[in-house]
């Protein structure tokens, strides 16, 4: 038993400290999605493979965690599952159920589960851990928290906007600043539509995206290799050189994509959504990025991406539109829009930029001194009226030595120590010590709840 | 893709409503822990089955949830195991991990793996998920939060005031009545000595645990049966004809140990805890029952158990004092002492009792209703600054027919909804109307937050 215990790889123990900071991140994200009207959900860790399975591409089935069946799993199953390790088959047998992936297949699950019940707008927020078997490495873990906010069962563009302005709160909240992405899936379409490529979409936006790093030049090679014609590609030049303001985008794109329907109507909710946001007043940078792809596999109209300005790190927030999320689970026509917060990584800007507030690591805010049982007795009933002040008060357990006793409340960053001596038993008074100045002055109960306040 | 999708059996959806009185209840302990100078840990939801086993005896480990091994999980794996449906063995080759069972394991193996890290005493709450693969029945779930709080490295008895102190004020808070049963197993081991049966101390407890059920002709059959001799039963007759108030049967129990050293230690430590709690001051109803042997593979002084008075249902909260809880993970020699809050029981007597506050199913304060996308941007506009002021506030998303508005406001208890129109849009009024008094009034957005507050 000598060896240590440890966690599985991937996994994190949080301690006190590190638990007031991820607080304060829940704790914001979670106001403001109820300040939106959105109401909160929790689904159960395990879901039926069934619901999971298939939802994510090939990848993704691999990257469940499986539950063993409990009892004897091996019962009824073919031995020879095992001889030819037939792994498919055999883990479909031995394993009935998985830990979820993400919130948004729980989700849909919810919604069709729980149709007959639900009001339909149906704005709900979800935050919970997921868990993903892939390979641990910097900033990615195997247990993680999703902040999801979606609403389902209504394709008005309010619905985007008010998300958006609900990132934007977070994050002014946060004291992040902030570029949101936004791009639609229909214009995405109408461009491939334009330049008579429809069908390779995908390679289309994947090169787009390179374009910063690599230049319009290998860009154009890539699309030629991907197998794009020379005239698709010189029709699609005039989008590779976009520039200007986002209205000005906004402008030469509705021109270029005006002869196409699909590219025409990603344009329009493009700007009713941006319009929107910009007519109530945004703190963020807004930024039209038609090589934004993420989410291509589901999104169908608006795909939104949020950047921090001050620290180089990936997507802290994404999110889009999508019309057919319950479909999987045999109800079609729903359509949905959600976001989706990055806890983690909002967690390394606001460590990059030291952007906690001091509250967020205040714990205990005055600490008895014991010496001995009958003063930490009078000091417990002085405690409890304290507590009903609402101020987080502890006594040492021990009557130990006053350094120790000291070095506790130090350790713990404890901003006021009291004390309740003989002579404070006699006169029914407390002396006070700031731990910051170092002063000590003597009250009674009214004035150092007054002193210390909350 | 016909049939309804569902999810494994045990396991739940909490809907908003559901999750507004859970999170009351979650709060509410939360707040009490705080308050204490408790603070919060999380641990991960998967742990390595190493530190699980074995913790729970033979019938928790046929209980654990074990995760399967990622990829080829067969690999190196003896095809014989599986031929002789060797479940021990194989199932330690194929599984790694598993799902806690408790949070206490976890806490002891975070204590262990992050000593250097620690101030002790350390007091730590914990709120989160466990699992189980118990059979499912009423009030029986798979997966359930435990709320617990622990001090270790201390064995001060002013902890289990503290303790007790904490389960009065959350149940208080909460309005339940509660009595608080006490005990200490050390008076349990000064009875089995005293009669001359120190092996058989649970036969004891479990005997004398039936008296009100039985009675006491009936105990002492079972405990001759038992294998308890003539003599023992008899000089055990004192003890389960103890009665009076607590501190009489106090009294009686420190006359009857007296000569015993344990069982007179185990006396001093409920005396000091009794007296202690009722100096400071305490609203449930304390009781001395020693027939309470909760715990006792791992219990080694005070054990606690919380009864809700006005419900038949049982213990809503427990705890005790263990002396080596670390022992398991290679540390010995560190005491610590904790409760445990049933939070599914306590949902149920809520419910039951019917005493959950209305704001537990209050949502949004303030629907706007739509009448189309110019007066939604304006009615954006004032939503704004209602949100500002701490106000949860949205709009109808689609501009749907009025009935259609009012059905969703009514359906989601929102209290007030709000009209701008034409007219209101020109001169910058509101309308409001109080969905209870079905009242009207025309409002400026000042006007309009002072008169629907928080």
């Amino acid at each position: 038993m000598a060896q240590k215990p440890s966690i599985p790889k991937g996994t994190r123990d949080f301690s006190p400290a590190e638990m007031g900071r991820r607080n304060y991140i829940f704790d914001t994200i979670r106001q403001v999605f109820k300040l939106h009207g959105y109401r909160p959900i929790e689904t159960p860790a395990m879901e039926n493979l069934s619901t999971l399975m298939g939802k994510y591409g090939e990848e993704g089935d691999k990257l469940l965690f499986r539950i063993l069946n409990s009892g004897e799993y091996l019962r009824g199953v073919d031995h020879s599952l095992v001889e030819n390790e037939d792994y498919p088959r055999l883990t479909s047998k031995i394993c009935e159920k998985g830990l979820r992936y993400d919130l948004t297949v729980p989700f849909a699950r919810f919604v069709v589960q729980h149709r007959n019940e639900l009001q339909f707008p149906f704005k709900r927020y979800q935050i919970q851990p997921v868990w993903r078997a892939d390979r641990p490495q910097k900033g990615r873990y195997r247990e993680f928290y999703q902040c999801d906010a979606d609403v389902v069962g209504s394709d008005s563009l309010l619905n985007e906007i008010e998300l958006l302005q609900m990132i934007d709160e977070v994050f002014r909240r946060l004291g992040i600043n902030i570029t949101i992405k936004l791009n639609n899936r229909k214009v995405l379409a109408g461009i491939a539509e334009l330049i008579g490529e429809p069908d390779k979409l995908i390679d289309i936006t994947v090169a787009i995206d390179k374009i910063d790093k690599i230049g319009i030049d290998n860009v154009n090679s890539e699309l030629r290799e991907r197998g794009l014609s020379d005239e698709a590609v010189n029709r699609l030049q005039p989008i590779l050189q976009i520039s200007g303001t986002v209205k000005e985008r906004l402008e030469t794109l509705r021109k270029l994509l005006e002869e196409n329907p699909t590219g025409t109507k990603g344009v329009e909710e493009l700007t009713t959504v941006i319009n929107g946001v910009e007519a109530i007043g945004l703190d963020a940078e807004l930024d039209l990025d038609v090589s934004l792809a993420r989410g291509l596999n589901y999104y169908t109209g608006t795909i939104i991406e949020v950047k921090a300005r001050d620290v180089a790190i990936g997507s802290i927030t994404g999110g889009g539109r999508y019309d057919n999320l319950t479909g999987i689970f045999g109800m079609p026509g729903i359509s949905g829009v959600g976001i989706s917060f990055g806890a983690d990584r909002i967690y390394d800007v606001l460590n990059t930029l030291n952007l906690y507030p001091d509250e967020t690591q205040t714990g205990t805010r005055i600490m008895f001194v014991n010496f001995g049982h009958s003063e930490s007795i009078a000091s417990l009933k002085m405690i409890k009226d304290l507590r009903s002040a609402g101020i987080s008060a502890e006594i040492y357990p021990e009557p130990a030595k006053m350094k120790k006793q000291m070095g506790y409340a130090d350790a713990l960053h404890i901003p006021f120590v009291a004390i309740i001596g003989e002579n404070e038993m006699k006169n029914g008074t407390v002396t006070l010590k700031d731990m910051t100045t170092g002063e000590q002055q003597q009250l009674t109960v009214d004035s150092l709840i007054e002193a210390i306040g909350k």
